[in-house]
């Protein structure tokens, strides 16, 4: 009966999905919008997943450094990322908890993706310029909340919101929402440093 | 009481706000990730408005193509693209639906900020390559109506959109959206050559 | 994969469905609270379908008048008004564009599920007593439009309204909405008089 | 600016609000729908609040027995059920957790409003006949997840829900929603027995 569309754009039609969730362009929209993200930005991410968002975001930055501890997720991603033909991508096959190379303040984005991200906000304030964001796709509400409380006493501006995203049926006699679609998938925690 | 935030970042709040309706962060953020918007983008603007849809697109894109016939309006998106340090843009003083000179289907993405968008879809389809974006901010479900049938026959996929946006109070003791907030912005429509 | 629950009270289980759309709890509510509908309320249906708001509406008021005019609508809503065990429900078998008796201003709720609801205000206009209320159920936009243009003049206060509601997945380690379930069921239209 | 109406209807006009936070008639729908509330319904409410939900449950229900801890608080609710001219409330002036004395297994609605309502679920299950509900209008996500997770072992359905309200403009040239509005007042917990 019912069949999401996620609407995904030719770039992103080339990938293949794998076990990881995929963050869609609702949730990618907003992370570029809210970051001021653009063709002269560096970003770090934590935690590559499938690469979805990896492309998605190296399509417009300058250069992305990733992040993946597990194999079977880096490959998927490093593959992706050869599909969309984008070559700004340098991944480092390593757990960020132990910590990340980048710590010199010179970064604009720092996009978080791992069940643990307020253990992440001291080294992702630190690898991020004045003005830098750093923004996270948190599942539960419970991850939210620890990350926001975390970024709170380090960044100088945190919040923490969802995009609800509806399709309309537009018809010569009715326009309405779809009855049924997706509700939800993540709530988005950004700071500024 | 209710004061809203719209959490711009950096790059636009070094701009003046005018007369016309601001395309803000969350719809921008959908136009960039449904068209897949990146660096060696080239793009068409229908209505320059205040100028912060512009910004927001030419701090991504290769090259921006702006067009408003409202004096007040351009002198206003011009000036804010200098308060930007973009360079990447030229502004047209002229009415859409005059005409526009970019009809070769070269351009990636067209974005439609004018009352009456559904006269421009035909236009919008032949500056765009295979595989290129419409995108339309359409106050009234109206527009987005007329817009949409009319994109249908033009287009190989058409879909209109809105993102509701909440955003949280986290507190050590409770996560709950904000009471009050923005409801509504824009229906968005987006159409695929 | 997707199965919507839509939470029936036991009442409504007793209930079967047929063809027309059901009038959910969710909407429903909207209804009885914002009419304010009580042990002591009149009402009158316009449009039975199927019964199922008939006998929500019955299991509260004291007395309910509802007319429809297709033979299989009437046929499945007096079955179900019998199933719940209601017995203070009046069917009458008319179109009612054609008119209703009931003009004496007496009543407290007119509910509306018909097409054409705009074509019924005045005739609701004229059963209600004053503080009465027409609630409608609007599966388009432009229904709701229609009908609240045409109650503007006829009443003190008239307002549409949808609810979204989103249900949560609930666990020990997480709380979140669950990503798919239903967006939209119809568009509210509420006049005073 | 921005000013919500809440829409209450004339039997809610009447009463004056307090301190405590107001069910909403949005949320007040939620509750008699899907509980299924009805006229010959027997209702406990732990935490009378300022009466608003008091209210608009004795306008529909049989009987309503209300405690409330706090004397400000009793005091305006009673107050509040005599302007709207109910008698079938009978209030308790006790603190709900240190029990209370229906405890019979005939009642059809235990209705709760108080900070923390997981310790008050497994004396609503013994209120309850079976197929009677629990409802809970919860502020904060972790007092929903606390009840929810507290009464899975003891209820045969357990649901959490929230309704998003928006109200509409409309207009002959335009049909939107409101730019500003509600966008939260409650998580509403389910349960039933």
């Amino acid at each position: 009966m019912f069949k999401p569309d996620f609407h995904f754009p030719p770039l992103l039609r080339k990938l293949k999905r794998g076990g990881p969730a995929v963050t869609l362009p609702k949730d990618a929209g907003m992370v570029i919008a809210y970051s001021g993200l653009g063709k002269d930005s560096r970003v770090i991410e934590l935690g590559s997943g499938s690469g979805f968002m990896t492309v998605q975001m190296a399509n417009i930055a300058k250069e992305v450094v990733s992040y993946e501890k597990r194999e079977e997720f880096w490959k998927l991603a490093e593959d992706n990322v050869k599909r969309a033909g984008l070559t700004n991508v340098t991944f480092k096959h390593r757990d960020v908890l132990e910590g990340i190379d980048e710590q010199d303040g010179s970064f604009d984005l720092v996009f978080c993706d791992i069940a643990e991200a307020e253990k992440a906000a001291e080294m992702a304030q630190k690898a991020l310029r004045k003005g830098g964001y750093i923004a996270a796709h948190c599942l539960q509400s419970e991850q939210a909340k620890r990350l926001h409380l975390a970024a709170l006493p380090l960044f100088s501006e945190v919040f923490t919101a969802e995009s609800i995203m509806r399709e309309y049926e537009v018809r010569e006699f009715g326009f309405r929402p779809a009855n049924f679609g997706l509700l939800h998938t993540a709530y988005m925690v950004f700071a500024r440093k």
